[in-house]
């Protein structure tokens, strides 16, 4: 392979133990030039959701040739299909749970297949660390050039989640927060291109607190404010300026975000 | 060197400073192509016990051509050893105060130096940060092809760790907690070798708790069942489906596990 | 370029979200070579000062020809200036707000630019995520080859930082604590080459608590004892020995420290 594979890495090991360093030294062994990278290892345990959003909101910033490893399985051990999924030049790699949910909501795979072929995966499979011996193993071969169609069966369709959509009402948007950062912004489900245009004026609600500004910065509010923006993965977002708009507001995932506008 | 480096570090240093980086800014200096890998880096501050557990748990999975550092060093800037190991082709760099000593019980050293030699080190060595100046810089070295017999003279053997052994009676096997992770799993002394067979029927017990059923994987009880398994490090683990083992048992390093059947 | 890039990083996004990941996807896609490592990414956040004492501890350990990129950013998206900074062969790239303090009180840059040109940024630049969309492509850039003035325009001098300067009085040195670290080590801002030659039998004295022993090394008191030394960035340093002195003394950064002896 002349461009050098890259391998990214998304699970909820946390850091504090062996389990991804031992994945990486999987991967190195058998791919010995490919660049490992962390998305996050500190996805909540089993927070099929998070992993969703984080890979989302990392993806297609990674270089074409990029192979993804995700490692949020709470059915580790069991008879859930573990795949291997295509879009574009991208391969996304890891239990068939939802993960991937939000990839394939806005892109198409061309070809996804089940991690079924005992060749590429380690001779011993534990029941409960399938990262180092199916899904690190299966990343490394397909960074070695391996087609997916030599690991398994093609697979039709991938699980999907089951996220609330946002609304369009007469006089406002009724959306929630579907993630929470470690500054404590809460990134919400209203997408920039569902949300726009916002009529001069609007006020934005989250958790009975409100009205907020509507900014395009931090920097167009005081410290200690809190603002509404749209933020980096283009969805509106709730944050205190300086601080965390988690701990002001006591609001977490699902809670309801309005922006309101007279008509 | 034809193979590129890989390079494993293990340490008490957290992330939150730049300690970490430093040393990898090192080794990059001397050896431009290495692979460095965090196993991890939050071994709690001075805990040889778990530094041990996590480098007996990763190290067979990295490449052969691997370079260990784990510095776990409480009698940093004193006269403690410096050394570096062999076994097969792996080296491991550390302080010899028993952080190799799960590595030894399964493997013999071919040879071990002590870090001697000045040429191998940073000119000036911190009283308290010889993973920047003395180990980074051999692990280094290492794998630029230089023979630890450069490094300094033979060494006899490692410091050894006294582990309490598990026992074998007549209608139960006894163990202990070894290690905690961050799923609050209880990793126990009790290695599957050592431990198997086990009557069918045998009931687990831990800290006061049972009898807990041991199963194959964690798909085979429902979420927040507390069972017993075989984990991927080959020992008995007690797990709660979904849920930290460790909190709702409220048991940790040293607590007491039988393994009980009706001789 | 023949020589590997290294690109380190050092932020205040924390690891539990895709942030730190998604800047690397960014530059491995420009530069496929590089080898990006982790200063820390555990800056409190918008803490500048903690990010210009990291930055100060590290960057000299890195290979000459390293690439920094510092985003540790209060004034995101904001007209506060985006900038590169070359000191010898080393490029530090950041917002000009006081990160690069401590690098220019001890070295002189030689050349300083605006990141002003967006054929050197992602086409599209996030009011909240310039690491993304302008430090990380500007960092590849010059991994590439880029020279700095194809960035922007020449920016006369960096904004610097106010700390409080040590002063020697006839009978004492009086500082205060800069740095906390993750063993709870006080780092003041007595620096060994301004302290020295302390008189035999000085005592040191912080935040009420003392006398303190001048020690070379840990391994030169007992465990627990609470002690001074001079650390590894040849600081001053109150520790507890195997254990915290931030905690044992309940001190933190701007708390004084004292030097004292008899005239």
């Amino acid at each position: 392979m002349s461009v050098r594979p890259v391998i990214a890495l998304l699970t909820d090991f946390g850091t504090s133990d062996h389990y991804v360093g031992t994945m990486k030294g999987v991967i190195l062994d058998l791919a010995p030039e490919a660049a490992t990278v962390d998305i996050t290892h500190a996805v909540p345990p089993q927070d099929i959701r998070s992993a969703a959003f984080c890979l989302a909101a990392a993806w297609r910033y990674f270089p074409p040739h990029s192979i993804f490893v995700v490692v949020v399985d709470p059915g580790v051990g069991t008879s859930r299909p573990a795949i291997a999924m295509r879009v574009g030049e991208r391969v996304f790699i890891g239990p068939d749970n939802g993960v991937f949910d939000l990839v394939i909501a806005t892109a198409t795979p061309s070809e996804a297949v089940a991690l079924d072929n005992p060749q590429f995966a380690r001779a011993s499979v534990s029941e409960t660390f399938e990262g180092r011996d199916r899904f690190a193993p299966a990343a490394a071969w397909v960074a070695r050039g391996t087609p997916l169609a030599a690991f398994g069966a093609p697979v039709p369709v991938a699980v999907r989640l089951d996220w609330p959509p946002p609304r369009r009402l007469e006089d406002r948007l009724v959306g929630e927060v579907m993630y929470v950062d470690r500054f404590g912004n809460l990134v919400t489900n209203l997408e920039r291109a569902f949300a726009e245009p916002i009529p001069d004026g609007a006020e934005v609600r989250v958790a009975g607190a409100g009205p907020l500004r509507l900014v395009r910065t931090y920097g167009d509010a005081p410290p200690g404010a809190m603002v509404a923006l749209f933020g980096s993965t283009d969805r509106l977002e709730i944050a205190a300026v300086g601080g965390s708009a988690a701990a002001g507001l006591q609001a977490g995932r699902g809670a309801e975000v309005t922006v309101v506008w007279r008509a």
